[in-house]
């Protein structure tokens, strides 16, 4: 499929609330109404000239909406060249029925805006905060579909809580995606007051439901590397959210199961998108590879 | 000079508010006191790995600040492969100073945010609105002191407002930039509503105060072409905005005059950064090309 092919196709997902030329390729911004969720939902998904032979989703950190990459990250200019798509998805349900929800907007690191990239189980959250089926059963296949391109042609990035949100969706969803990559990870929430205060919250107090949700932990669990292939991670020393972040316990998790990881940790950089922007073309050109060859 | 001095030099000049490692230099962000518009002022400055050979500033348009550009045009890459400098200016006076004073906050278009890069000589915004002799004798001089560079190294680019900035303080200030490029530039403001709005506040009611800040009737009046070496403009076809920006009244001008001008016009392309994103390298290496060769 070319470009005018695939942007017709997407733009017939949803409504369309932002399209801007960007390298050659479309930059669209829709609405559309998810069945999971209950309620409509944002994304933006990035068309490259000459058409898109894989996608690339990312996930996005606390406080974070579908535009915020799309607009500081820079990663259009190599997708472009690549011919990558990028999906970005928004990062919980919005709007008046969510709002009026005690708690919902309470905090910046639960509720609105963090939604964890899981089905909550407990109740008032339950009924909306449903990411990961969102993504995996609606989102992602309808983009997919539009695109024309399957599981082979799909990686899966992500940074912060969107980190956490790529390595335990492809964790959990064997053949889903054939690449994985991460920037400043939340990789061991189990373990710290972000996932803690998010996991009470949507999964229980019972630990138990934790570890299925724990990128360090699933990949302690796995009875063999889930990517032969490896996984690229980025982690800023400047980072001053890293005591949330457990880059080393995800890295131990690895070593125990023989997945190959390729860790890069950065003196000087910190925890936004300055940092993104830096390295995102080797995430790019790291899914390009895998996904286009 | 090298990166580590340059920064030193470059911090000492106010106080530092935000300092991001990017492309293997530095982003900082700072406020210092500005006797001119004598207020405290903003201001963004990129320094490059390696040190700086030279010196791009970049106004913004209306509504924007000194981090707008800075975060979302994805500069700074090729900034830092060129060995350019970026310095990004915040827009007015902010504060609680002057937004008591009646009709700074009213408009979007006018007032706070909406400098113009001009001095006022109305009342109440010749006081604090003295955006041109800020940049011109404060702002830019003490930038080029702490990077040793001077006016051969340094040029001037900008988009909408801050393309008129670029083009009018170029024009208005010879010897002062070695390069010149504008997006988007608000062209011929004296017959727009942008600029007959803010031209009417800022400088009153009488039109023979508005050629000396109209870029294209500064170009009309030269008595040859002031940049040789040829001016890069960059317009966008599907820009909405098209209606104030006038490229054919400073295309026209500058043919008069025999200014060599690169007009681009850009099918499929607005006025916002995703258009500013894709064509920022060209300037950049414009630029380059003339500050370091």
């Amino acid at each position: 499929m070319d470009m005018r092919q695939q942007v017709k196709a997407a733009t017939a997902l949803g409504t369309v609330t932002g399209e801007h030329g960007s390298y050659g390729g479309r930059q669209l911004f829709l609405t559309h109404e998810s069945a999971e969720i209950g309620l409509p939902m944002r994304f933006a998904l990035y068309v490259p000239p000459g058409g898109a032979k894989g996608l690339l989703v990312f996930l996005v950190g606390l406080t974070a909406t579908e535009e915020t990459f799309t607009m500081k990250a820079g990663a259009q200019r190599l997708a472009s060249e690549l011919g990558l798509a990028l999906l970005m998805p928004d990062t919980s349900a919005r709007g008046d029925a969510v709002t009026s929800i005690p708690g919902a907007t309470a905090s910046w690191d639960f509720g609105v805006a963090a939604g964890f990239y899981l089905d909550a189980t407990q109740m008032p959250w339950a009924t909306h905060w449903r990411m990961e089926s969102y993504l995996m059963r609606e989102l992602i296949p309808q983009v997919q579909g539009a695109l024309g391109l399957d599981a082979a042609r799909t990686g899966i990035s992500g940074h912060s809580m969107g980190g956490h949100g790529a390595l335990t969706l492809a964790l959990r969803h064997p053949g889903a995606f054939a690449s994985l990559s991460a920037l400043a990870p939340i990789a061991a929430p189990s373990r710290c007051p972000w996932g803690e205060k998010a996991f009470t919250g949507y999964l229980g107090e019972d630990r138990d439901a934790w570890p299925a949700h724990d990128a360090s932990a699933l990949m302690q669990a796995s009875r063999s590397a889930p990517y032969p292939h490896g996984i690229l991670v980025d982690q800023g020393l400047a980072d001053k959210f890293l005591d949330q972040l457990h880059p080393e316990a995800f890295e131990s998790a690895c070593a125990a199961v023989s997945q190959p990881l390729t860790l890069r940790r950065h003196e000087d950089y910190d925890h936004g998108y300055y940092f993104i922007a830096t390295v995102i073309d080797d995430h790019l050109a790291f899914h390009a590879r895998r996904l286009i060859g």
